[in-house]
């Protein structure tokens, strides 16, 4: 599960994509395709998207086949002919893939991906890759944003619970963890994508006890180089003195309490005073973690009022994205025979053909622009961001580890402009097309429209 | 991947499930332990809750254990000692649980479900039974509500490429399905749940021939019983006149073209003319099916624009529940060792001890008004909702099959007044405290309040 393997998932797919595949097939129509993965526009407040889901999105690609399960399923349907089930069951994808790294930061348009091979193999792919790159994409998004108004603290992944499923569940803990994240309660994804993983104790804790206090000193017997108290259940003022005590009872022992939990409340004032309390009673080396309903709009209004907080827990908001929990991404084939192609649909452009982007920098090494060219263009002082990652259905070379592409990401985003970070309303980033695109995209509307609207 | 064993996904849960389960385990704490599922509020628009995920979460709590893999990890984090890691391996979910029926109709605040066994036992289930129950239950009760606005119009569950993962991708398919939907363009979810499956063609399928009018024919003749036409690549009208050419074709060759497809402009004028065109073409028979961005609200305006649509493909914003992504769904020790418990935070009540539901109805047999009460209560004339489903671990009786569920759904469902199903700003359906769990909720707050504010 850490990556789904494309031999279980083939019929993970809208039906349309078997449909289009066996009139492919009975039309005889095997010839290059290409298909460009991108995100139309911008949801509210966003101005970049961090990249991800690569890693899963290829793996797919090179394991995808259709088992004698999955065709006998078709059959069942009565909807295809025996030579396309059997055409089915030697699927398997020999094209080649350009792609962004993950971890990258691109804009709206800029394809972050395109495939290129036989019609039928590239077309089956589409739900998939689609379904692997939103998600993470979305998430990381969001979860950099989560990084921007904490300032440096530290942010732990708090979302399992409330995830949109078990697979969200451990790709919100990966790609939040690719944006800059610390860990995640996640267990599982701790153990599968070896993340760090953080939680002591949830309010039910306290209450089994007969009382805080005694919770408080189970938990510190338990856990003694471990103990982060959680001081809301009761009242987080006189939780905070309770947890004074026994942290004052640690210290004699020898041991160090290492935090207190807040949970509820009026986070940025009861920080304030749970922090003066910590200090006059000698546990200044007592941290202060805050959880509950936390994205990036609550971490910033509550630092902004002066919140004593150390790290966050982010939950839920982050990882279901709840202010935009999707991206209106999509996969469009740009190219068919050597054909560039597009639909006209109302209000939506896809550019034609392969594609590059090309970024460049100001003085200081800051993005200062993008361009969205065709692919065998070069701009001079600009760096070309799509790179082969696969070709004839292979790996070019192994993909980054996680920690890696956390660097990359990490590298890449102290190059964006703090103006292109604004939680709220920021600017667009400068991205044009290059005149070669532009003049090759009339050219090829100009023939759609004589062709079939005239 | 049906549903999700829990022989695979016992780390699938926050760390400190299992940090407060070794600290139970070394106090040893191993009374009873009562936890409740419940929704503490209504989303914006919502007036009412579809209850899904159960049968995931009865199937993970019948087959929960930790693998030696998952201990052996668990040691890796040099968190735990020797004898809780043996501990482990032992546990099995030995205790009761008491649950609404999927597809049973329920209000903020009462139980979904009720689960008491030994402590660590139902406390280590609690991140998965949320995740489970959350998600199924935030979609089924999106889904419910596109039907309302359908007016009996056919579904049809098109979220796949942008739901939050793979894991939501099959459990949207199957709770729309369970509120109503007829089917989905999940092929996997097809087979999984037995569902019925639809889908045609893409914007991709029509650009990669030379010509649309050339993609219609040779849809037509791939599959001559089942062709449903896409006519926006390009425009909707010039699409529908080629779909009727083609149309005229088939009927000439003894077929019948099913449909034409919409997928983008103002749909509500574009349905009517492409039914216009139909029809004075003799082609009454080709139905129109919609699609792009719906969810109940546009189904609800285009059809109040007259739309003369037969059937919605509803995607994005139903797959994520785009207006409300997440429940705020909780699990709550409600009682430990036969002393029921409560915690004060801010602005959140959880009602104490083991509860039912007792449902009233009207003279028309339409549901009048609800009654939370404590277990043991009988309220005559009320029906008690829920119901016992697993007793020391095992189920009482097969669950109902998901068919099954979508009929009792469909049921319960015609008896909730109009009034509620409201789609902006439904009123309250009336939900009242029984006067004896609110004195019994008084005397467990006086008795907190007395002993950890005092």
């Amino acid at each position: 599960m850490v990556q789904a393997p494309g031999e279980q998932y083939a019929l993970l797919t809208d039906l349309y994509e078997l449909t289009m595949a066996a009139s492919y097939f009975e039309e005889g129509m095997h010839e290059e395709a290409t298909f460009s993965l991108f995100i139309r526009k911008y949801p509210p407040n966003r101005g970049f998207f961090v990249a991800a889901g690569l890693a899963e999105a290829l793996h797919y690609l090179a394991t995808l086949r259709f088992s004698d399960d999955d065709v006998a399923y078709l059959e069942s349907t009565r909807l295809f002919q025996k030579a396309f089930l059997d055409y089915l069951k030697t699927v398997r994808f020999t094209g080649e893939v350009w792609a962004l790294p993950e971890g990258s930061l691109f804009f709206k348009d800029e394809p972050i991906l395109e495939v290129s091979g036989p019609i039928i193999e590239a077309q089956l792919a589409e739900t998939f890759i689609i379904n692997a790159v939103n998600l993470q994409t979305l998430i990381a998004t969001k979860a950099a944003r989560a990084t921007v108004a904490a300032q440096g603290r530290r942010l732990v992944d708090f979302s399992l619970r409330r995830t949109q499923g078990i697979d969200a569940g451990l790709k919100v803990a990966r790609a939040s963890y690719l944006a800059g994240f610390v860990g995640t309660s996640n267990v599982l994804a701790g153990k599968l994508y070896d993340l760090p993983i953080f939680g002591t104790m949830a309010h039910s804790y306290i209450t089994s006890f007969p009382s805080e206090i005694e919770a408080f000193r189970a938990f510190a017997r338990a856990f003694p180089q471990n103990t982060v108290l959680l001081i809301d259940t009761y009242d987080t003022i006189a939780g905070a003195k309770k947890a004074i005590q026994v942290g004052q009872e640690m210290a004699a022992r020898g041991h160090k309490l290492r935090g207190v939990r807040l949970d509820s409340g009026d986070m940025a004032a009861l920080s304030i005073d749970v922090r003066r309390l910590l200090d006059e009673a000698g546990l200044e080396y007592v941290t202060i973690f805050a959880s509950g309903g936390f994205d990036e709009a609550k971490i910033a209004h509550t630092l902004a009022a002066g919140g004593k907080i150390d790290a966050f827990g982010v939950g839920t908001k982050m990882g279901v994205s709840a202010d935009a929990p999707y991206f209106d991404c999509a996969y469009k084939l740009v190219r068919y025979g050597g054909r560039p192609v597009m639909k006209l649909s109302t209000g939506k452009v896809t550019y034609v053909d392969k594609k590059q982007i090309f970024r460049q920098y100001d003085d200081q090494g800051l993005m200062a622009g993008d361009s969205i060219g065709r692919r065998e263009e070069t701009i001079p002082d600009a760096r070309p961001l799509l790179q082969p990652v696969m070709a004839q259905g292979r790996l070019l070379s192994p993909l980054p580890s996680l920690k890696a592409s956390r660097e990359y990401f990490l590298q890449e985003f102290a190059k964006l402009p703090m103006e292109y970070k604004s939680l709220e309303n920021p600017p667009a980033y400068p991205v044009q097309i290059t005149p070669a695109l532009r003049q090759w995209q009339a050219e090829v509307e100009a023939r759609v429209r004589r062709q079939e609207l005239a």
